[in-house]
């Protein structure tokens, strides 16, 4: 009963398949290796961006960061939501990479910034005051901290804020595939066409041993991107690992196979327990958060469960008592036995 | 005749099995796996430093660059050889990760640091001068950039001078198996006893897929440096696929068995062609530097072999005519038939 | 009528022959002026603190900056005001002096920090988790943007919430003469008696052309200091042109004359407005913030009168409607006369 | 006898008064004071560049970081002299600013760049590999750090080459009038016209309290420059004080006459103590480095004369012995009895 993160999974065996046969023979280094090739098409044919530049790190931190600087220079403002993964999750690698660029709180429901909210701060920006920090990026999330989701349109109308504004539109995309099966709509619409200009598309948190992809879909400054890379030490000199690892993730929509399993595990897991919990945010994904009675939560901690917890909602749910709000994660690998064995422990039937 | 790099090769068949059992089942994220653990024991008994702290990064870059930053502060000098790899391959990567320390140059013959150089250099450090930079830390790469080999006697005069300066010191170790094997000493004898207190020990280099520790014998600054690699987007989730091969290549002497292959390969090649070319640096592990006339290097290109050349040896050497100098990399899995190959060409029987 | 800032005016008599008379001769630079010698010795009898470290920058900007540089390290949060200086209106001074350091935002009415929110706030820090930014240091401000003042026993409050904690405390002290005599308390009490470890000791906006200095309570970090501002180029070759200004401006209380005649002249204004306005703040020193109707605002500004406006107050006062919030600063030459008729102008008789 | 900087002195009498006046009334700080229009008339006029934007700062590594941070990314390398002020003399202040670029150095005699070596390393400097870092800017100082000058023709020489390869051009002129008076050419003749894209124009050298001018001919940039001024806490609140003392030091060809004044001293100087001394470098303005027998410097400082020593010469120049190398700089105040004094008592007549 593993529901603490996607990322306490392994990797399916087409994975260790690809790197295998990566292994054989010598290889270019640094993503002169021919998988890269082929991964920058199937990236490009995917996301239908023949233009883009696709770049692979192995961790999201380092995708985030790295993208953020390339759009942001150091006296941006980096516009986000307060429970962002950027703003909570990285010990300051964005202000890091960026050199001191300012993480700009914007507030919403559910983990997403509401669009007036984001009018509001960016009129007040102080933009060509020497005083203040100058409006640098927009960063969303999809799917969000909270599990819940941003459709493309609502993607589209903050991009249309920012971008009156001038600012570029960054999309941390840690759980971009969940977001996509969920949404049912195509890459290009939930990007680029929605007005993303630089994707986080992350691997590792659905399947993949510790890759992704950075897609600049304007590829205007992809050689900065690459200096900034090396300089930070995630250009691999083994490159063929990581390029096979994103190939074999791609190929026969392997990517989003794997999304849709742990989308629909997620679901099988909320219908599970829906009369005996209560959802704390609408689920967009393969994440959920419930609240737990006392007696629910040491049941399954007694039972082995994992998962974490917050003894209050995080902030702008609203409800507060003394229960726990648990997060829940499904992987694609979480199995309809876990989800039942849980179940039952947490009804103590 | 793969001789470019010792990063073109792929991984030995252990790596890629300890990499499919680490897959099984699910594993806590950041380094908090069971593997890690063991490999933390592993580390400290083949170092005979109990106390010592060790974490991995995926690249050498990553693991010089954070290193680096722990021990020098941003107004720091980092004593470092003309050619070694941080000054010259690292686009920058120390300085962006100290904040702006300054890598001053000290010179010596072969890519060695001369010890008379960097007594000069500290005694006209400007220490206490307020518009001075501080001498910060001293940096060595075994094997060096050349392939020559420091002696754990030469690193520990080096250390000695450093520290009656109250400097720390640094030892990018990418190839130190290389050399450990070739030097015949202890693991403990080429690093903390002669004087080193931050290890960059190399794996990708040898065998592994992009696996580097960082072995701090001096455990006083290890949150710091937890905290720098998180911030830098160095933290692995899925930690284990580090863990796990640092783990097997630990295991039972293989990285000490790889590395030696690689220097045997690279002493059976440079016997194989000593007679027709002439040797640039003496050969302390897996890589040579040889002249080559332009015949020879016309052949060898022709029949396809792979090494990277300066029309000069790099500065330091000496000589220059019309030859092309080659680096040759001997690597983990170089056959004898390469080598054989190699020769028969380069001697156009 | 200039009511726009206290920088707008220039220094008094004795500021203009203290330089005269320190130009006289050759004098050693970058601080070793006789001159600062004084200085040091006036500031450590002033302030009860004969172990402080003292040093002189020209503008609060860097005297801000490079404490908290001082203070914290790169991955470290500093807790500040919404409305504070350092987040406002320094360009992310404090992210590029400390690289990266994050400003984290407490709040609190009038421009004060609130104990419980920074008790919270510290309660949820992440101390220990290496995925946030860790607890780095407390920053204050007194007088605060909202003219507001802190008692000592408020400052000692909160500092001794931060050192639970670990953290150490700044206090940008830009206008901490105003704060010091409307307070009528010694400068230790508003200072290291109450928990603050560096002091950014504000004198150009009470008179001096561009001095402040930085009091270092604990003079462990001096040096660090000291190296921090020379890379920062804030080092004066010709030194004694800072000190001899900060001495005269110390000598026979000379600084706190100035800032008395400041508050009183704002006394003075809100006591002439104040039944024809209505308060937005309650007054700490020598600013206001006012309510002014539409009619009040255009008399005002048809007649010449200077002073910064928003359309509504700052966040956290509450009201808002069609009238203008004005602030008014007095400065240490405001007249009598200036008050008189900006009154005359306001009641529109 | 007071020959150990030119920063030893004070300020003549104009500045002292154009301070008074500027004293006067209140005016809108940050620059926006109208002395400062005034300035930048002054100096576009004075420079022939109607185009250029000028900015103030009050020190001289302030304004060569700033400008080289304008001109340079991080991953840069800028190229300058193994015994320039901005590699030997600012404590790693182009490295904080630039947020981590690499002073590349490279040599010549008596202090300035030779163009065969700049063009050797420009030539090989990896522009286009990524693991290298890439070519910045190239940074000339004049009058150099040994006292020597580049004429306007040797500044087009190596900016052309410069140019060649891509690079904007600094020049560190914090002796910039001494050299220009020397060379008796045009202020634009030795910028613009020989290919300077950024000039620290030094005014505290030379007669000013500390006011130095930042000209961009290329005013693209200028909104990056002033938001990284204020960043760094170099954009000052009165900045009329600043202001008035560029103007004055400009009207009328003040600063000229304060450079001519010094230069005439020095060469004074040179010839007072020609036939009892040797001259370590030719003279370009108003610094000259001689060597000093044993006797010789002990009866000077006996005598209370005031310089520079180092025991042997700064590398380059050859000589080395047991005499001493002082420097020695001449000021717009130094007076013909200062010389006459230090001549007889080297002379020990």
């Amino acid at each position: 009963m593993f529901f603490a993160s996607d990322n306490t999974s392994g990797v399916p065996r087409q994975i260790l398949d690809a790197i295998t046969q990566a292994n054989e023979g010598a290889a270019p280094g640094y993503g002169a290796d021919p998988i890269m090739e082929a991964v920058r098409d199937q990236l490009r044919d995917v996301f239908e961006a023949p233009e883009a530049e696709v770049f692979l790190v192995a961790t999201g931190t380092a995708a985030n960061a790295l993208a953020l600087a390339t759009l942001t220079p150091p006296w941006g403002a980096i516009y986000c939501h307060p429970l962002s993964h950027i703003e909570v999750d990285e010990c300051g690698a964005p202000e890091f990479y960026t050199n001191g660029a300012k993480l700009t709180l914007v507030p919403g429901a559910d983990g997403k910034i509401a669009p007036e909210a984001l009018a509001d701060t960016l009129a007040a920006s102080g933009r060509g005051v020497v005083h203040s920090v100058q409006p640098g990026a927009l960063s969303l999330t999809n799917l969000t901290e909270c599990g819940t989701r941003y459709s493309s349109d609502e993607i589209a109308t903050l991009s249309k804020i920012a971008r009156a504004h001038g600012l570029p539109v960054h999309l941390d995309g840690a759980r971009f595939a969940n977001a996509l099966v969920a949404e049912g709509c195509s890459p290009a619409e939930m990007s680029w066409r929605a007005g993303v200009d630089a994707l986080s598309l992350g691997g590792t948190k659905n399947g993949l041993m510790g890759v992704e992809a950075v897609i600049l879909f304007d590829p205007a400054r992809a050689w900065e991107f690459q200096l900034r890379r090396k300089r930070a030490g995630h250009l691999w000199s083994k490159h063929r690992f990581l390029s096979a690892q994103m190939h074999a993730w791609l190929e026969n929509g392997l990517w989003r196979a794997l999304a849709s399993h742990a989308n629909y595990m997620a679901a099988r897991l909320e219908s599970a327990i829906a009369s005996e919990t209560s959802r704390v945010y609408p689920r967009g994904g393969n994440m959920l958060f419930v609240r737990l009675s006392r007696a629910q939560h040491e049941r399954l901690q007694a039972a082995g469960a994992q998962y974490f917890t917050s003894e209050e909602p995080p902030s702008g749910s609203g409800a507060r008592d003394a229960s726990t709000v648990a997060r829940l994660v499904c992987s694609w690998n979480t199995t309809a036995e876990e989800i039942d064995a849980f179940a039952t422990v947490l009804s103590g039937a």
